[in-house]
């Protein structure tokens, strides 16, 4: 992985033009002349620059890191430093979970740029499950991407001198977490001048949950163990939007937000998303019932993920375990074996009440605060969308605030389906 | 602080005299000549040379770490670096709780080496409580220690960027941790070459700790808090041995375990080394009922650490919360205010818990594990201590296993005076 020579500047398509031909490597997979590059810029995320270059013989992503928010502007600041926290956790994913990931061509940390793999045909799962796509690999890779990830960096598979090492490696990537804990865990809670909603049918919502105070709790809870729990190393940020999809692949992309962080916080954000597809789905149908088998199936993959995730995980742990957790020395024979499987499904069990409290954070954040997703934007006209919003709230203020009715996915499950059709009182 | 230009070597007796000759501060702290100072090692800890030098006008300790486990010998390496973190944290509790430690007069990063206050006429703290000693200044002083350490360094005092660094900052401390890790968390309850306990009164007890696989889940958790939750900067090896004491004063000592780990541990290893001097009480005792005012002075204290800890700690998080959790923006207000108050109160049960549990984790590991304390080891013959250290570890047993039992000091205490006069059944 070259560094650069040169200090920071922002790419232009000319510049990344002569940047990349510069790059044996990548001048060859690209082919041809570079002057017949086909460069666009097409970056529709929050933070970053995002080039598709295409020559005669292949294609690449190029992702250059702003200074700065690029939803937002200048006016909010951000470490470039977080392309290169990328590119460690990117690297460490494809070693842990191959296939999984885009394949890392080429790095430059003072650039804060990584070339990647071109993902073709591939699109975001958001756009695909406004779209009611389903997806048949998405539950067995997306389980298996975060069997693997958070299993082999937690410290079941860690010795606890490893686990510290790789925590300090995370540990400055924290103007992201920051983000996270500003964003998802405080501001949609409060008055805050970047929050939105739709206005007005949810503005007695929103107020509603400025002013619950065993919400407040339960939020403050989940964000000081998201501060505090440096469990395994998190993607940070794996919603739907953060995962490209064909019929038969699945590649998660975009770990900047990644650190040392509760394993919950990971399993929600991909549960969050599915419910919240769920919940958009009856605001995109345009004949009742017309989306139903894709409703269905949204409901058996947020139980799947779960049940296959907590299965893959477990057999990690009773195949693979390194860590100085839960030492096999303590748990000898028969007796010890049998005390010590059960225990496995009880940190299952809590693993899983984080899950629930991560799931229904990052659902509200997508409702009262500064990034929404398509899912629910997509639904017009704006009433409509606050009666699917509406219903995704209330099962995310129960998940949060009532953690303990939801002792399994299938809970989860049923109150999504009992909210289906839920008519809320709305504002305006 | 100077740093030393040479590369490492053990300091004897000649080599100190010629290095503290040539530093001027300490040479004038010292006073007279170098040649008439009086040096003596008088290290009987486990890990390190620790060397009194007295002048004609003052005197300084100088501790330097070893490259191995002084108890063990070379065969048990140890890094130097261990000085520097202990310095680290040194400085950090000085600031925090000023007066509570030893001044730091010079600290050489290559040697492993610093020079201190000396601590005259102070005691350790255990060989008084062995003599029956009461501590008068003990609850408050402590108390302010643990409250002032634990709260600044914690998320509710530091940004979530502050404490990653702070975490990163003691990363490096893992060999330490894990000397914690091996020798409180797992020895003791499996066959391990380096563990002892009174034999033969105590090999029943001894086996069926490592046959009981709740207790084995249950330090097991607790292990895996000790290495997963960056609470706050903890002591990590706060027993009685390393607090030194008169009549007026407090002074914490070693902090070379330091790192950010759970508040619980430094806490629960207080309570813990009050509890093993209440139980070894009654093995010292020459008449019956001598030492009730002791005992029950212990007991008190055991109650006051606890509660004044708590009340401290949490008049700091009302007073000085400066930190990224439990944002006072979401609890506005009076209704805000009430409903955080309660949250404080469950967030110390919670803490409480931990406490129970670490203390239990301490006890067992005094009696079955390589390191001992002469509470115990100077009660003779053994069968009188074996009764001793058994009543201790009924205690711990419960402690550790049914934790939700003892929801309060009070119900720790109530347990210890239930097991005062109990009559254990020995091997042998």
């Amino acid at each position: 992985m070259a560094q650069g020579q040169g200090d920071y500047r922002i790419l232009h398509e000319a510049d990344l033009r002569a940047y990349l031909a510069g790059l044996p490597d990548l001048k060859e997979l690209l082919g041809g002349e570079p002057a017949s590059w086909a460069i666009t810029e097409v970056g529709d995320g929050n933070l970053n620059l995002v080039f598709i270059v295409k020559g005669a013989r292949g294609g690449i992503a190029v992702k250059q890191a702003l200074p700065y928010v690029r939803l937002v502007g200048e006016s909010w600041p951000l470490p470039l430093s977080r392309a290169h926290y990328e590119y460690l956790a990117l690297s460490r994913q494809a070693q842990l979970a191959p296939g999984l990931v885009p394949a890392v061509l080429h790095h430059n940390e003072d650039l804060a740029l990584t070339a990647m793999e071109l993902l073709e045909p591939h699109i975001i799962m958001r756009k695909g499950l406004v779209a009611a796509t389903r997806y048949p690999r998405f539950v067995d890779d997306i389980t298996t991407f975060m069997a693997r990830t958070l299993f082999f960096t937690s410290d079941l598979a860690l010795t606890a001198a490893e686990k510290k090492e790789a925590i300090a490696a995370f540990a400055g990537n924290h103007a992201l977490c920051k983000i996270t804990e500003d964003l998802i865990f405080t501001d949609p809670y409060r008055v805050a001048e970047q929050n939105r909603w739709t206005a007005p049918y949810l503005d007695g919502l929103a107020a509603s949950l400025r002013d619950d105070m065993d919400l407040h709790v339960a939020v403050s809870r989940l964000k000081l163990k998201f501060m505090a729990s440096p469990e395994a190393l998190i993607h940070g940020d794996l919603h739907t939007g953060s995962i490209m999809v064909t019929d038969s692949q699945t590649r998660v992309i975009d770990p900047e937000f990644a650190f040392y962080g509760p394993m919950g916080f990971d399993v929600g954000a991909v549960l969050a998303n599915l419910l919240m597809a769920f919940f958009a789905s009856a605001g995109h149908e345009r004949a009742p019932g017309e989306r139903a088998a894709f409703e269905a199936w949204v409901l058996e993959t947020v139980e799947q993920v779960w049940n296959q995730f907590a299965r893959k995980f477990l057999d990690l742990w009773r195949a693979a375990a390194a860590g100085d957790a839960y030492p096999p020395s303590l748990f000898p024979g028969e007796k010890g074996a049998a005390r010590l499987e059960t225990e496995r499904q009880a940190y299952m069990q809590r693993l899983f009440t984080d899950v629930v409290g991560f799931a229904a954070a990052k659902i509200i954040r997508r409702i009262f605060g500064l990034a929404h997703n398509i899912d629910f934007e997509l639904i017009e006209p704006p009433k409509r969308r606050a009666v699917s919003e509406a219903r995704a709230v209330g099962l995310a203020r129960a998940m949060m605030v009532e953690t303990g009715a939801f002792p399994s996915i299938a809970d989860v499950i049923g109150a999504a389906q009992k909210l289906r059709d839920w008519m809320p009182e709305l504002s305006g």
